[in-house]
């Protein structure tokens, strides 16, 4: 069983409202010094079998079809662990 | 300025509709194998200054009050790269 983590983030240029709610709540609750909050996704995926380059492919694939939308948001695939 | 990554899933034991959806389409686009998937949110926080112990514990304290629900998710902090 293998493990991949897919991080799903709005592009750099895109406006991002919900890390905008957070960054602009922070000083209210005491917290400052925070320049950018970002806010996207992760994705937890167990995959029957061991982390081969075959498996990686598709996850890419899903990430770019399913779990992100290419048009605004960037993403990143890679392997958490292998469990035995 | 440091950049500060916070990942927040679901806790195991907690009902994850969203991954579940996930899950449940990806056969029907041609992706099998796949034997779970859980939803969670990923921060990235840009901190000025340098990436210290007391700027990673109010990180941590930001995770655990505005960014995370602690009665069903559990989150992870680490320094992501710090930028000149």
């Amino acid at each position: 069983m293998a493990r991949y983590v897919v991080d799903v983030m709005p592009k750099p240029e895109i406006l991002d409202p919900q890390g905008k709610a957070v960054l602009g709540a922070l000083p209210r609750l005491g917290f400052d010094g925070v320049a950018d909050v970002r806010q996207g996704k992760r994705f937890e995926i167990e995959i029957d079998g061991d982390a081969t380059d075959e498996r990686r492919a598709e996850v890419e694939k899903m990430a770019e079809t399913l779990l992100s939308n290419p048009v605004i948001e960037d993403f990143a695939v890679r392997v958490e662990e292998t469990v035995a």
